[in-house]
């Protein structure tokens, strides 16, 4: 073990190796509801990849293993350490390395936070527009998870915006994968392997991340109904329309009621509409001329009145932002509430009434309190699950994955399998699937170094 | 041999298992111009994903390799059978399963062609976007070469349409990947791993595609400038305009003489200004709203001027449609005219005319002929090669793709590896990411059964 370090020091330097009480408590864990935090044995902050391909040499030469960790704002545990294994903290890889504005591509370091990203790509005129709504998330992470967020409805998430990688593997090459184009056909494509794979395949030590021209002007209406099926048959006209909006979520009524009290926000809805909605449903719109969004706020607004829409309220600027900002924060009012879990199961957004049908027997079949808002364009469920009973809350889950993915849904949409979603993952999942992405594993990590115990046993 | 050929009639019936003679001489090719055709041992025509899993049981049984064709227009061999060996024709598993509004997705079987696609969706008033060119080309086809075209520049490639996939391993196992969302973090995204893979890992035997509002207007602008490095210039300006075109098309001033007199088209061009055109640039919009699309047509217009385009002409509808169907018939073009190979280099699209000086270079030291045409907006270049002696055509084409990866580029953008460009991928390709593409074909296919021969040795 002392031999282990004696290495890593000589690699990076002895001040960039840290064990004991100098790796500070924030290595031991991410934002995951439900993982035990673990202290690693040794936190290593190399500032190259070339130190990284070093670090994963000794790794794979003594079997020890190897955890990512970007900002640590994960919520699946996958950058979660082992007792006996290397930390691998990219927090001095933290640099913009281009913000290229021919190509209209971004060069970053992995440790560079969404914050970053989006204050330097602003001054250029574009934007990196994948949103998953905390701003301190390190890209690194992002791509690790497939981090996807509210504007995926009309940007797609991270995996449509990674062109190409630096990566190195766990047996110290490092490869270049895809560039600064959004095509190619020469081979597999690497960079889509990699990107999602939680830390399991390869280390990702630069990305080559699509960026689009910024659009000035937003503007966002709520519009209230009565119940989830009224929001969940909106959707698709509302994407079909046309009018390409930015956000289109669902609250429900207990989880707004939730987010706005936190977020102290007076939204001026009246108490009888909210005493009657149980659902809302939030449509950004965007557009480079404010006339063209407009007339595109009133369209929309007439197109949720027919669509059923208890009212329409566009909100005024300030109102807006704290409402989505409030939304993004739902995850840790949920946590602030005393939520014992939270999921965000993905499935065939016309779904989504029938998933919910089924959350209610679930939930009260077993006793357990489900709350929740989405991202109702894509079919993304964020439920807080309130059960403190382990093993009657790994029964709700169980449940609800099982009635997501027999409606034609994945586990996750973008938080990702880590630790914690684990045991669903491989009770729930195609065995043959489970056995072949196993196979691609041992492709890329033969000595099983890299974040053992997560997506896998 | 014979034994085989019995036990694959008991898989799909003997009137859909053909020999010799039997075997059109179609299953012999696909359009790539340097590949030589091959008749292999046994066309077999299934109708279910089950009969594809029996034929490949077999397969991987006897050591039999395995060939799937969609259309068979391929351009990069992919689709070229081995003698000894099964091609496995998707021409009966050709139907639309699905268009679902609700979703906008298609749920397609692999020998649906684009222009089926197209009808269907059209009476939905949706669109899937992905315009290679060729609409007798299958989706099949399509998933497998990760097929691009003009429409890239706004709707990215195939790629980024395939939400989901059934496919067959040669061990026999039917997976079902992704599904009717646009995102998932739930293990490693093999959707994203099949597509592009031409055919070695797995055989898709279903595609889930996303969808898109089909947006009513269209308008084209013809922009000549007197050389491309204007048109390279221009381009990124166009992108971050915001105007967002559905097609960037550069065409080379002899290839614009050649694709207009071969389709008979005036495009009411002055002498003048065509004799001082080495480049023309072309930019379609769309917009659901013509009062828009006009104003969008007279800003596009003024900034290619400010660009420093020679003229700017808004073409007829007729007209448009007429040179996109023209540009779209270049390859046939260049056949015609006795081109010896095309190849589809992708790089970043700033690095254009660097490149194109790099390609009047390589040509002149070589006394080879290269013209061309290719999707600005992304910076795929199509060129053709007119060079009879084929070792002097191997080393342009070494030089070609050499210049592009030294700018940051992959050798093909969207007609494949295949045979035909496969001896410049292990040439030229990092010895490291080939090995990982190996393993990963180990990983899918233990006995190498799953066109062999392609990619890879």
């Amino acid at each position: 073990m002392s031999d282990i370090g004696s290495r890593l020091a000589e690699i990076v330097g002895a001040t960039h190796v840290l064990t004991g009480a100098d790796a500070s408590e924030d290595y031991s864990h991410d934002e995951t509801l439900t993982a035990e935090p673990v202290r690693p044995a040794f936190v290593v902050r190399p500032s190259t990849a070339a130190e990284v391909a070093e670090v994963l040499r000794v790794a794979t030469d003594t079997g020890t293993p190897v955890t990512a960790r970007g900002s640590g704002s994960g919520l699946s545990g996958a950058a979660v350490p082992r007792a006996d294994g290397i930390l691998v903290s990219f927090e001095r890889m933290n640099k913009i390395l281009e913000i290229d504005t021919e190509n209209h591509v971004a060069v970053v370091q992995p440790g560079v936070t969404l914050q970053e990203l989006e204050e330097r790509t602003a001054e250029a005129g574009l934007v990196y527009p994948v949103y998953p709504g905390e701003l301190s998330a390190s890209l690194g992470g992002n791509v690790a998870t497939n981090a996807g967020g509210m504007r995926a409805v009309k940007y797609g998430v991270t995996r449509h915006h990674v062109l190409g990688l630096e990566a190195v593997l766990p047996t110290g090459e490092v490869l270049r994968t895809g560039g600064k184009f959004v095509k190619a056909s020469t081979g597999y494509d690497l960079t889509q392997l990699i990107v999602g794979s939680e830390g399991t395949l390869a280390l990702v030590t630069e990305a080559i991340l699509k960026l689009q021209p910024r659009v000035k002007h937003q503007a966002t209406l709520l519009a209230p109904f009565t119940d989830l099926g009224g929001v969940a048959r909106a959707v698709p006209k509302v994407v079909g329309s046309g009018l390409g909006p930015l956000i289109l979520e669902y609250i429900d009524g207990l989880t707004m009621g939730a987010i706005t009290y936190t977020a102290d926000l007076q939204l001026g809805i009246p108490d009888e509409v909210r005493e009657t909605s149980q659902a809302y449903l939030v449509v950004m719109l965007e557009n480079r001329d404010t006339a063209r969004l407009d007339a595109d706020v009133q369209a929309a607004a007439e197109l949720l009145t027919e669509l059923g829409a208890v009212d329409v309220y566009v909100l005024p600027g300030g109102s807006a932002r704290k409402l989505i900002e409030a939304r993004e924060r739902a995850f840790y009012t949920a946590k602030g509430a005393g939520a014992d879990d939270v999921i965000d199961t993905v499935l065939p957004r016309a779904a989504l009434p029938e998933f919910m049908a089924k959350v209610t027997e679930i939930a009260q079949a077993n006793e357990t309190f489900v709350v929740g808002c989405g991202h109702a364009g894509d079919g993304n469920v964020h439920l807080a699950v309130f059960q403190k009973d382990s093993e009657k809350r790994a029964k709700v889950l169980h449940a609800l994955f099982e009635a997501g993915m027999s409606l034609g849904g994945a586990i996750s949409g973008e938080h990702g399998i880590g630790h914690a979603k684990k045991q669903y993952f491989l009770e729930l999942e195609d065995p043959a699937k489970i056995a072949l992405m196993r196979r691609v594993k041992q492709a890329f990590d033969p000595a099983g170094v890299l974040n053992p115990g997560v997506l896998f046993d």
